[in-house]
């Protein structure tokens, strides 16, 4: 085992009394931010980093580091005071000093990518917990492909009573506890406060008892009692079967006098005079952002031994028979290979023009990216046979062998977001899940965290419309797409058919530094690129499908499933002698990023008319203000599909009827 | 007790049948539906509707009426059986035989407000048992404020593993334990079936356990053992300190021989063999849609039980010395005192021209609305302190005194909504709750369902923009608003000042049919309506803050923080000699119901420049594509709010610039 022995207690105290210092000294200069937590939970950090954690601050990205996830996200001075007495060269003191200021990387939550050694983007209270699911799950997942030379770590959490009380914790409890995820070990900051008092205010579940029913291991301990940590960590780092909760009891704001144990010294700077008294209760003799050598050299000493372990796994990488294997999981997809299946693929589809759902064609181009790259995952939220996220000669991955390629997440829409989450960012898999469209609204709060964090995550959201008829508007998206393509940074796919389908599997595992919907329908689509060509045209965002001869009358615009309908309203139109032009436009934000000239050209000069089955918000980027558009203003309704479609007037004649209005 | 003794047990088994088979002859009618469900779960109905439940059919609004909730909405076959069976003067068997067709009230889930004796829309799973909580609640608190006279019911819940796999589950069942809600009684329809197979697929909590250890009582019994169900539900009744949870052990489709069991009979019809089979196996002999005079008279004595505990009632009600009191509280809110109050506070509002943050605004017009409306419940998310939703005078609702009007719904945004859903669902009480606008993200299951049932909920959202400052983008809304707008029949109101947020709750409380949002600045906001009128402007949607003298050359419109950044810009450009209009916006939705003429005034013929520190989706409809827009285009960033305005931008010199590029 990689752990450190013969600990100096003494030096222990100091080291967790630097985190309480510096994490004071910091909120007191910002003049914002959460002293607490991160006192309160200085003496288990320190002991876990101390003594257990393996991580090489010089080589942040090593694969087979231990992950640690500070899942109560308020606490970001721990993170911040801990990565800079490591010696993160990322994090020096000026960093420290300018906490939750503009242009530091020390913001206040930790944020992914804005500094090294912060594995997940975390404030948003149950995410980290239910991401560090994901990490233990890819570590297992990992280790069954690649052996224990080359993956073999743990992942730690510490969370708080807020992210117990979460919904999705419950989520991220039954999964782990159903998959046996040994090498998950949370640390429970049961430190009985949140902002509105005492947790006796709202909550009385006893924690302890709640893991134990979802099959963890369970130990109670003093919080600040070092070796009772470090025989809890020993502990449950030896039950390899089940995930293990330490409920550590602690005090809040531990060291600050007159303040700890109460919800004063949560979100707000405890005042230069507790400080003051702090530094004398503590013993810290050292100024503001001062720390003794002493100290820094044995956080350097973790580092060092980090740096050694990592040096011996990567002598076991070289020439170990699956390095290959291993390098090719950890880089980005294989963009020729998949291009060449792809293009192959969509050439015989423009052929064989099959109709077929957009959901049917998703499992479609699955299998055909399955059996390209190696390293994807899927899964879907208790809906795999509506989704089609399952393809042939996949295998579900279960607590007793982790080399599947399939998750079964349960009905947990959100856990399953934010496992995702945790599978990108652990590397080495990537992670699609299935659910309903409209259930994205149960997911939002970790399809944020993945936007903001740029990670490849694929939502395949199938039934994206009143298109699923019966089941009635509680599971008709109408707002939805709208909801969705007014997050920064996500990019949402509504392909036609198989062909468009496709290419947006394609573009969503090309892109870099973006998380993608796919919306699919439920409905049979008939495919409408019949001609071929290799160049994504989806990931354009949107084109020409069918121009007209001469001049345009107008231009009709769809999206999915009523492509069809735009088509069908052309030829109407035709037949009167207009001339439309049909745009197919699967992906708003792609052709927002288009060059001028090029959307120009799409979008002409001609009236517009736009057609979702959906609410027209968002849609005026592409048809003007002056624009007309079919599609949904309310809630939709339970009737078979095509009943609907009338109802609400989504057709053909309302498509041709609305571009004669504007011509 | 209201209960029914001298039970015919096979009259029972009969009455389970009748609904077995119009649930398996509807869903094969429609070829659509989910028999399984109420197949398994009729026995459990049966014993419950016939021996426990006080309905009356012809009164079915009924304050002191049970409630029963499905939350396992897609056996909404099981709901209309029942209701039909019960004599409900809306659900003849017309609507059971088109089951999920167009214009029929028996939707392919249980919606409120299509059809009586539906007390919730459910299929969204979790939902159902979450809201059941918010009943609860709301009956123990009318019971603490009229006595046992006039409130004095149970709230039955019928819950699948789906529900209590979803997150939200968590929430209520710790909130419920955590309140002691002795008349919530849970039946868990333990059939070890999800649409992906086994429960052992994807779960092994023992949930008995799990509910246990949030204080729940708990049984287990053989869910189609009618004695057993009696007593179990007997038992759950007579403990009045805990909500209790029933696991009932059943067989998913039971009755149908070679289906039942499997999850083939989840989702799908279960064909007409099968039916047949079912049949024969039941010895039900009587056609589709056929059922026995037996079976109709059983259901009927139900009804007849239940109107004279109706008759009684009444008689208890009137004379009663609360029963002012008791219909006032169960009426919409007195607009003629609420109007009063309101415009007296407005007209000193007016006067004072506070300078406050929108939050403390809404604390303020809380004081008058709470001081006003005696049935108004308060509560957040465990950020009372930031929320400022605790006004001078109120109580917390503990669990061993309901009388309060103060809700601790801990760090449980999600379960908070649907739980103000069952309060104003219950009625007797207006819910309004709090958290970070960002967190709308957390709880938009539930938000939906108020939008879709139209319901009034008011959600007070602060921290509403970068504003909020250094907690950084993982707090910080940009998005927010743009997916809560696109939400149908959901009223966003951001307001500007003091006079605008008093407008805002003053609108919210007196619409019907709808739930609001209220979204809420941290940071400080000069008052701009310094010129009082009683008229709710902020209920127009939009409307002139300032008026230009003669012609506009531009028209500036902002919302919330920054109609002050574009009353800064009207100044800037009058000094260049500019003529710039502002219109506040403080409700989109509002605004696009109002008259043509009255939009177009409001909006003018100048070039148009919106201003709102986030992204522009949803802003065409007022700006035009030709518009110019200041705000965001990507997450936020972690420094204070000053910093933040200028470093993205959001400044009376780049809305001044806009302006003049327009010009």
């Amino acid at each position: 085992m990689n752990v450190q022995t013969n600990i100096d207690t003494s030096t222990e105290d100091l080291m967790a009394n630097a985190i309480r210092a510096l994490a004071m000294d910091a909120v007191q200069a910002a003049n914002s931010g959460h002293p607490g937590a991160p006192m309160g939970v200085a003496d288990m950090a320190t002991v876990l980093f101390n003594r257990f954690m393996k991580i090489d601050p010089s080589a942040d990205k090593w694969p087979d580091r231990d992950r640690f996830v500070m899942s109560a996200g308020h606490g970001s001075m721990l993170v911040y005071a801990i990565n800079h007495l490591l010696g993160y060269d990322d994090m020096g003191m000026e960093q420290i000093r300018n906490f939750r200021q503009m242009g530091y990387r020390t913001a206040g939550h930790p944020e992914y990518g804005h500094a090294k050694g912060i594995e997940v983007t975390t404030g948003p209270l149950g995410q980290g917990i239910t991401t560090a699911v994901g990490m233990a799950l890819a570590e297992r997942m990992g280790n069954a492909r690649y052996g224990d030379d080359l993956v073999d770590h743990y992942t730690y959490v510490i969370a708080g009573d807020g992210c117990l009380m979460e919904g999705i914790s419950h989520e991220a409890i039954d999964f782990a506890g159903h998959h046996g995820l040994g090498r998950l070990i949370v640390m429970w900051d049961d430190n009985q406060i949140t902002i509105d008092g005492s947790t006796d205010v709202s909550t009385s579940t006893r924690q302890q008892a709640r893991f134990e029913a979802a099959g963890w291991h369970v130990q109670s301990i003093d919080g600040h009692d070092k070796e009772a940590i470090a025989a809890a960590i020993e502990a449950a780092r030896a039950e390899t079967g089940k995930p293990s909760m330490i409920a550590c009891r602690t005090v809040i704001g531990f060291g600050a006098p007159n303040k700890q144990g109460s919800h004063d010294v949560h979100g707000a700077p405890l005042g230069a005079d507790e400080v003051a008294a702090a530094r004398k209760h503590l013993g810290w003799t050292h100024a503001p952002f001062e720390v003794p050598a002493e100290v820094y050299d044995a956080f350097h000493a973790i580092a060092a031994r980090g740096r050694e372990a990592r040096l011996d796994w990567e002598k076991r990488l070289g020439g170990h028979p699956k390095q290959d294997a291993f390098e090719t999981a950890q880089a980005n997809p294989d963009k020729r290979a998949l291009d060449a299946a792809i293009n192959a693929y969509k050439a015989r589809l423009s052929a064989d023009a099959p109709k077929v759902a957009t959901r049917k064609a998703s499992e479609m181009a699955l299998e055909i990216v399955n059996g390209t790259l190696p390293n994807t995952v899927g899964g879907s939220a208790d809906l795999t046979g509506s989704n089609l996220t399952f393809t042939k000669g996949m295998k579900d991955v279960v607590r007793d062998d982790f080399s599947g390629n399939y998750v079964r997440y349960g009905v947990r829409e959100h856990g399953m977001a934010a496992i995702m989450n945790g599978i990108a960012l652990h590397g080495g898999f990537i992670p699609y899940g299935g659910t309903f469209l409209v259930f994205a609204d149960y997911m939002r709060g970790a399809m944020r965290l993945a936007a903001l964090m740029g990670i490849r995550v694929v939502y395949v959201l199938t039934h994206d419309s009143i298109g699923l008829g019966e089941d009635g508007p509680t599971h008709q998206p109408v707002e939805t797409l709208a909801s969705l393509r007014a997050m920064p940074n996500m990019m949402v796919f509504r392909p036609a058919d198989a062909v468009e389908t496709a290419e947006a599997w394609q573009a969503a595992l090309e892109m870099d530094g973006t998380p993608s919907v796919l919306s699919l329908s439920r409905q049979g689509l008939p495919t409408v690129r019949t001609s071929h060509t290799d160049t994504n045209m989806t990931a354009k965002g949107a084109y020409v499908l069918r121009d007209t001869d001469g001049p345009r009358d107008v231009t009709l615009i769809g999206t999915g499933s009523e492509v069809e309908i735009a088509l069908a309203a052309a030829d109407k139109l035709a037949s009167a002698g207009i001339k439309a032009a049909v745009v197919s436009a699967p992906c708003f934000e792609a052709f927002a990023k288009q060059p001028q000239a090029y959307r120009d050209a799409v979008l002409g000069t001609a009236p517009r008319v736009g057609v979702e089955a959906a609410v027209r918000q968002g849609w005026d980027t592409l048809i003007g203000n002056d624009g007309a558009f079919v599609g949904m203003s309310s809630f939709g309704a339970s009737a078979p599909a095509g009943a609907l479609y009338d109802h609400f007037g989504i057709t053909a004649d309302a498509v041709a009827d609305a571009a004669k209005s504007l011509i």
